[in-house]
């Protein structure tokens, strides 16, 4: 039932093939019910094996961008035709998500302070603090062209840190803090809202918009919550995508 | 290397097993790192074949929900310890939704209307119809305690429904109206923003609130886009979940 070829790497042979045939059917522009190469011929264009192949497909068929309907073949689904841009089940940093839009914004330190985990109940509850443990919190605006796009709060228990930031560190990623002290974060468990920013933070027009928060419990490899984060997006200019199946 | 059992039904074995497993992991308060059952285990548990369960570990191992570690066992992941309810990502209802979040709402129709595509050109390109096509355009707001929770436009081509649909059936689902005409809606694209509702739907203070606009496009089964969906959700009273990797 296996091959002598270790399980892992051939999960991963499968899986890259399983990327080739999604990326072919976005390339070819192929539509729901267009059907699929063959077993063979993929083996062929891939230079893999049979079972690596047949993985790719039940993959594909899990993932349900392939149908096999029996004694005629692999069809191209509805899903895989959905071709979700920028999906927001996608972990990534701001960052990439503004440069994705085409922004080039320039981030704005508005406070960086270390309190008690009392003072924000919503972060010590999401990461398990205590009300005495401290926190580091990090307040910014990330700005392109005179206006603010996105308004963030990021709170990490300093004990994981080993202190605070440098100043130096602050207008850079959180992400890359938290991975140069060890914990690198894999994935997050998040709520999207639609509200007002806090009072305050803003003046003008922008601060009587809707905006869309994102709050997010980041977790380390070992499933520690290791970062609380919320992102108010400008509701006028940034929104996000998914698939609903 | 198949079982005698046709492959469907043994993945539908497979995707039981996996449920039961991941239903285990939660019911059992199981954090990441936390050992899992073994296979054999497994098959005493829910008295299935040693291939269900290998297949059945194999979705949870690429849910993430499980790790394997050579020689040690398979074990929790951060992602299994998420938890998330209600996520985006599932394809449900308004209905669903609002009695999963406990209200019990009633449905006011607004508006009916049989209109050409040309006059909602975001509808007509979602749908992919010509500006002379017709569509069938329902309005309405669900409404619970005296408080509007979500204000919905649903636009369907004429075409797939053999005619507008009696007024009777106007406080029902779309989707069983669709399910009827066979068209049954299987999965949609769909984007999240932070809006205000369009104006004069509402007076008073819900107004002038932020709402989260959910636009989807719903497919069905043979991939043809059939209906358009814009729900505007109160952002007060109404959030959604999901996890990000």
């Amino acid at each position: 039932m296996l091959t002598t070829r270790p399980l892992r790497s051939h999960k991963k042979m499968a899986e890259q093939v399983r990327d080739a045939v999604s990326d072919y059917i976005r390339e070819h522009g192929l539509k729901a019910g267009d059907r699929i190469p063959t077993e063979a011929e993929l083996c062929a264009a891939f230079g893999v094996s049979r079972p690596s192949v047949r993985e790719a497909l039940r993959l594909l068929e899990q993932e349900r961008l392939v149908v096999t309907e029996h004694g005629r073949g692999r069809f191209v689904t509805a899903a895989a035709a959905l071709n979700i841009a920028r999906p927001i089940t996608v972990f990534e940093s701001i960052s990439q998500m503004l440069a994705a839009l085409g922004y080039a914004p320039q981030t704005r330190v508005l406070s960086a302070r270390t309190l008690l985990a009392a003072t924000d109940p919503q972060a010590a509850a999401a990461l398990g603090l205590q009300p005495e443990a401290e926190i580091f919190v990090l307040e910014r605006l990330r700005e392109a062209g005179g206006q603010v796009l996105v308004y963030s709060i990021d709170v990490v228990p300093v004990a994981l840190m080993g202190g605070a930031p440098e100043a130096a560190a602050l207008t850079g990623s959180v992400n890359a803090l938290l991975d140069k002290a060890g914990h690198k974060l894999v994935m997050s468990s998040a709520n999207v809202a639609a509200v007002f920013l806090p009072s305050g933070v803003l003046t003008g027009p922008a601060s009587a918009e809707p905006w869309l928060l994102v709050s997010e419990t980041c977790l380390s490899e070992t499933g520690t919550p290791v970062l609380y984060a919320r992102d108010y997006h400008r509701g006028s200019l940034i929104s996000f995508n998914f698939s609903r199946q």
